[in-house]
C-alpha cells in the first residue's frame, strides 16, 4: 500500500472540510494512494496544535515553508484566505510538492496566471495541482454533467445560475476578513459567484466569452467585535448576464443578502430537447426533464441521486441513503489521489482556476465601466 | 342596476379569456357597473359570428369603428395584435368609450406616448383607461405586493424575475405573427418580458432605471403552414440586469425556448429582513420568509393564496379551492367596472403601460449598443 | 342545436359552482345538447330570486316538485345537502327526469338503493344519471387513471389516499348541517371519505372489498351562531385500511382537523412498475415514476397537466395556463351532456355512489365494532 | 482525557455507518469520552481484518464473546441481524459493558423482555445501555420533538408515517437474509415499521395503545443468487392504523415495494394549532405550520435545519451546508459518551425498544385476527 503525506495550510473551515475528507477517503474510496495526516501548519502553535489534535493530524508546524522542507510530505492542501495562494502554491509546486488550493485560485489574474505557469512547470516533472472547487463533485452535478454531454438536453441555450446567502443581510453582522478587499479580494463575487461560473462550465462544457455586471454594497460599514466599525471593502452582491463560445446566455447573480435562502447554489440549464435543474440545499436532488418524451407525460423528474448508478454514490451507502456537504470533498481527494496515482492530470486544472479569475476580472471591469467585457483568452 | 355595455376587439385567444371574465365578473364580484356583453368585433364577419355566438357576445360588427358610434357601447375592449392598439385606443378614447387595452400597450414607444396622451385627455372627461397587465391580479401576486407594502420584508435589494415558456424550442414549431416585427413590435421581450418587468415593479413599487440586456434568436427562420419558411424577425429570449429607484438590482429573462417550462413566470423579492417567492405555474401558492422569525423556525411558507384574508379569493369559494389562470381577467374586470362606477383611475394606467414600454426600449438598445442604458423618464 | 333545459335545486356552495359550469360549458366544450339554465328552487322565495339572479337562472320554483311538472325541464341537478338526495332523484327519474346528483350519493346504504333502483328502471326509458364526485374530472386526475389503464405503473400494489381539511381544527368554528348527523349523514366520512375512496377506485379500477376503521370526534360541542352550543353528532376524521378485488393494499384518512392543510385531497399509487402521486393543492400537477427508466434518470416527473395531450385541457387555453377547481364541474357537464345526447350512460353511475355508500357503511360498521369489515356486493 | 474503547460486533452496512460515526464523533463534538476504536468481531478472520483494515478498527475477534473479556473493551456495538442482538447484548451488559443495539431490539417480545431485564439489571451498576433508532437524532426530527414539546402545535390529533422503500419492488430482487423469518424476525415491519412507530412516539410524546393491522407479501419467492429460488417468510409491506394513549389516531405504511420511492420515511403531525411534516430523502428540511400566525400570511414553512440554533447541527458547518444520512450516527455516539461520561440513561433505552416491539407484535397479531388489538403494556 502506498502512501502519500500530506500537509495541510490553515485549518478553519475549509481546514475542517478538508480533514474529515482526508479521514473518509480511505474507508470509502480505497483509493490508490493512501493519504497520511502527516502535518498541520498554522501561525500560532498553541490553536494549530489544538487543531491538529481535534482534526487528526500528526505534527504541527507554524510556517509553512517547513512543510515543504519536510520530506514525510508530498502534497500540500492549501486552505488559507486568498491572499496567501499564490505564495504557497507557487513555492511548494515549484519545491516538488503535489498541490490542492482552495478556491478562488487567487485574488488576481496577475497571481493566478503565476500559479498556472508554477503548475505548468512542475506537471512536467509529474507534480499535480488542482483547485477546489468542490461543488463539481456533488453527485447531482457530476450527473448534470454527464447527461448533458450525452446529449439528453441538446443544444444548451440557457443557463441561469445563482448563489444565494444570507449571512450579510443583517447590517450588524459582524465585519470578517472575508469583508476586507486585501485579505478576499472581493466579496460575493470570489467567493460564491466563482462556485456558480465553474459549475455552469462544468456541466455545459461551455465558455464565458463576455459579460456585463453590475456589483453592490448594501451594508457599507459594519461592527468589529470588540467596537467600532469598519468599512466593507468588497461587494455584498454580484449581478451579470453573460454569452458562452458554444451561443449560450448566461445569467449569474451571487448575493449574501438573499434573506431565507442559506446556501442556495441553484443552476438551471435549458438546452434544445431538454433541461436540467439543480439547488445545493437539496443536495441529492436533480431535476432533468427529457423534451424526448411523450408530451403527456413529460415532465421535470426529481432524481434522488443516491442510486449504484449515480456518480461516488455507490462508495457510500445502499440507495436512497442521502450525502451532505463534507462529502464533496471527500470525493475530490479520491479524485485527486487517483490522479497522482495514475500520473494523470486532476480536474479542475490551475489553468481553469485561471480562466474563472478572468471571468471575475471581467466582472468587475464591466460593472465599473457599465460595458459589455469581452473575456480575455476566450474567443 | 346600472350597466355598461362593452365592445369586444378581436377573439382569439385574449378575446376568449376576457370573454370568460365578462361572463363571470357578474355572478361573483357583483360590480356597481353590470357588464352588457353587448358587440364584438372582427375582420371577417363569418369568424366574427361564430365567436360571437359561441362566446356570448349579442352582435358583431366587422370594423370596430363600427363600435364607436354605437350608443349602447360604453367600453371597447381591445384584443387584438400589438400593432393595432394604439389606433384604435385613441380612436375610442377621443370618442369618449373607456378602453381596456391589452398588454403590451403598443409595439412602440411613439405609440404608447399617443396612447398616454390620449388617455390624459379623455381623463378630464370622466374616461377610463386600463392596460391588461392581468398577472398583477393573481391573488398570490396582489398579496405580495401588499406585504412588501407592509414591511413585511423590509427594503428590497434584490428583484430575480424570470417568465419561461418553451413552445418555440422546437425549430419545426411553425411561424406566426407573434414573430413578426411589424405585427408584434418585439418576441419575447414585448410579450412576456413586459409581463415580469410590470409584476416586479408592482410587487415592490419601484422603478427601473437603467438595463443592460442582450437578445437572442435561437431560430432564425420557422416553417410556415401550407410551406416554406418566414424568417422569424424578433427575439427568442431577452435577459437583462437592471437597478431600481430605490436601490435594488434586478436580474430578467424571458424566454420561448427554456424547454420543460410551460408558463413559468417566476419572481423572487430579496428585502432586508425577509423575502417572497412566486411561480405562475403554482399560481394559488406564495412564498414568503418572514426574518423576524426565531432562527429556529424561520423558512419559506408556502402560503396558499385561497383564504378568505386572500386578495379576490373570498368572492370565489370556500377555503382551499384553487383558482387558475383565467380568473386573473376576471379581478381586472371588477376592479376596471368599480373604478368607472366611482369614477377614479383603473390601475395599471396608459402611463404605465408606456413606463413599460420605455424599459421595453432600452432593453433593445443596450442590446444593439452593448452598454447599460438609462431609461428615460426615470431618476 | 338542441337544447336540454335544466332545473337546480339548491343555491349554496354547490349551486354556485353548478352554476358557473352550465354557464362555461357552451364556450369551451361545444356540446352535442345546449343547456339552458332553466329553473332553480329554493324554498325561500326571495334567497332563491337573489340567487337566480346572480348566478343566471331564468326562473325560480319555490317547491322543487314543479320542476318536475315544468316541460322546459329535462334535467334536474341536484344540490341540497344529502338527506334530501333520494326522495327528488327518485321522483325526478320517475317523472323522466335525467339527473345529477351531488355527492355523496345518499346519507344511507337504503336510500342509495333506492335510487339505484329508479335509476336502473330509467334508464330504460333513455332516461340518464349520474353522480357527482367532480374530482374525477381533475385532469390529472383522468390522466393518472389512464396511464393505470396503459399499464405505465404495472400491477397496483398500493394505494395510499388522504384528504386533509382544517375548517373544524378550531373548537370555535360554528356549527352547522355539516355537523348535524339528520342532515349529512356523516362528517368527514361521507363529505370527503367518499370523495377518496371514489378517485382511488376511479384511478386503480380496483374495487375495496374489506375495511378496518376507527371514527373520532374531537369537538363535541359547537358553538351555534346566535348563541349556545350543539352537539356534533358526526366524524371529524375517518381512518381506514382496507384491500381491494385485486390484491392491493390502501389506506384513507379523512379529516376536517389536519391543521395548515386546506384542501389536501392526496392519492398515491405503487405499482409493480411505476407510481402517481397527486395533491388536490397543486391541481394542475400530477407526479409520475416510470420504473422502466434508465436507473440514472429515473424520479417522480411533474407533469404540468395543461398540455393538449391531457385531459379535457385543450378546450379551455393554450399551454401553461393553469385551471381551478370550478373546471372540474364544467368538465362533469360536458361529460353528461354529451352521454345524453349520445344515448350512453355516465359515469360515475348511481350503481357506482351505491357502491360508494356500501364502503361508507362498512367504514362506520367497522369503527363501531372493532373488527375488520368485508364490504356487501365485493368478492 | 478518558478514553472508552469500543468492541463491534458485526461489520455490514450498519458497521460501516457506526465506524463512521465513532471516527468522526471526536473531531465534531469533542465528546467528554473518547471513543477509541478497538476491536471489531466477525466471524471470518479473512473478512474481520479487512473490514478492520478498511475502517479502522485496532484488533480483531472471531468470536464476539472475545471482547467481553477484554479490559480494553467498555462499550459493545452490536450490528448484527435480530436473531443475534438478545444473546449478545445480554451477556455483554451482564459482564458490566455497555451496549449499544442496532434496532429492532429484537426479533421477538420475549427476546426484548429479556434484554430489558438485563438493561435494568446493569444499571444498578452504572451500566448503560441504548437502542439505535438513529432517525431519531436527525437534526429536523429532533426539532419536531422540540417543537411539540414546546406546545408549538398545540395538542396532537393526528399523526401519519410512512416508510416507503422500493428495493423489492422487483420480483427479481435476489432473497437475502432480510427476507427470512429466521433471522429477520420479520420483514418490512420489524426493520421500517419499527422506525416509524419509533420516530413518531419519539415527536409526539404520546404512546400507541392499539392497532389494527395488515401485512402483505407480494413476492412469495425469490431467486436465490447461485440459483433457484427461496420462500420469502416476511412481509413486503405493514399497513396499520391505532390510536394512543393521548387521544390521536396515527397511520402508518412501511412497505419496500413503493416503486420510486428510495428512502421515504415520511411523517406528518397535525396538531389543534399547528402541523409539522417531514421526508427522509430530504432530511435536511423539517415543514412547521404555525396556526397562531396571520390567516393571510400562515402556510407551512419549509425550515432548513442547518443553523446554529438547531439541534447538532451547529457542531458541524456553517449554516446552509447540509448534512447526511450517516450524522445521524455520529450525533447519537456522542449522546451516549455523553450519558455514559455523566452516569445517565441514554436514550431511547432497551425498555423503549421493549415497547416497540409490543407494538410490532400487536400488528402482526391483528393482521392475523382481523382485529383492533390492544398493545401489552400501555392503557
Amino acid at each position: 500500500m502506498t502512501t502519500v503525506g500530506v500537509g495541510m495550510v490553515g485549518h478553519a473551515f475549509m481546514g475542517r472540510a478538508h480533514s474529515q475528507a482526508w479521514r473518509s477517503v480511505g474507508p470509502f474510496f480505497g483509493p490508490p494512494l493512501t493519504p497520511v495526516m502527516t502535518a498541520l501548519a498554522g501561525r500560532s502553535a498553541e490553536r494549530a496544535g489544538a487543531a491538529a489534535a481535534a482534526l487528526g493530524w500528526a505534527s504541527v508546524e507554524t510556517d509553512w515553508k517547513e512543510l515543504l522542507r519536510r520530506d514525510d510530505v508530498q502534497l500540500i492542501d492549501i486552505c488559507t484566505p486568498g491572499d496567501g495562494h499564490a505564495e504557497i502554491a507557487v513555492a511548494a509546486l515549484d519545491a516538488g510538492k503535489h498541490v490542492l488550493c482552495e478556491k478562488p485560485l487567487a485574488n488576481t489574474v496577475a497571481e493566478a496566471e503565476a500559479m498556472a505557469a508554477a503548475a505548468g512547470r512542475a506537471r512536467e516533472r509529474g507534480i499535480r495541482s488542482m483547485v477546489g472547487f468542490n461543488y463539481r463533485r456533488v453527485p447531482a452535478v457530476t450527473l448534470a454533467r454527464r447527461l448533458v454531454a450525452d446529449g439528453r438536453i441538446g443544444t444548451v441555450r440557457h443557463i441561469r445560475a445563482q448563489y444565494l446567502q444570507d449571512w450579510l443581510a443583517d447590517p450588524q453582522a459582524p465585519f470578517t476578513w472575508r469583508m476586507d478587499r486585501e485579505k478576499a479580494g472581493s466579496g460575493a463575487l470570489g467567493d460564491i459567484a466563482s462556485h456558480i461560473v465553474d459549475t455552469a462550465q462544468f456541466i455545459t462544457g461551455h465558455t464565458l466569452t463576455g459579460v456585463s455586471a453590475t456589483l453592490e454594497t448594501f451594508v457599507p460599514e459594519r461592527p468589529v467585535p470588540g467596537g467600532g466599525t469598519a468599512p466593507v471593502t468588497v461587494d455584498d452582491a454580484a449581478l451579470f448576464i453573460g454569452r458562452t463560445d458554444r451561443g449560450a446566455l448566461a445569467s449569474f447573480e451571487a448575493t449574501r443578502v438573499a434573506t431565507g435562502r442559506k446556501n442556495a447554489l441553484r443552476i438551471e440549464v435549458s438546452g434544445s430537447s431538454g433541461a436540467l435543474s439543480f439547488d445545493l440545499e437539496s443536495l441529492n436532488e436533480l431535476w432533468f426533464y427529457d423534451g424526448d418524451e411523450d408530451g403527456a407525460t413529460a415532465g421535470f423528474r426529481r432524481i434522488v441521486v443516491t442510486e449504484p448508478d449515480h456518480p461516488y454514490t455507490g462508495r457510500w451507502w445502499p440507495p436512497g441513503h442521502v450525502l451532505g456537504y463534507e462529502h464533496t470533498f471527500t470525493h475530490q481527494m479520491a479524485d485527486l489521489l487517483t490522479a497522482i496515482a495514475e500520473g494523470t492530470d486532476p480536474s479542475p486544472s490551475f489553468a481553469d482556476g485561471l480562466q474563472i479569475q478572468r471571468v471575475l476580472a471581467a466582472v468587475a471591469d464591466s460593472a465599473a465601466s457599465r460595458r459589455w467585457v469581452d473575456i480575455e483568452g476566450s474567443d
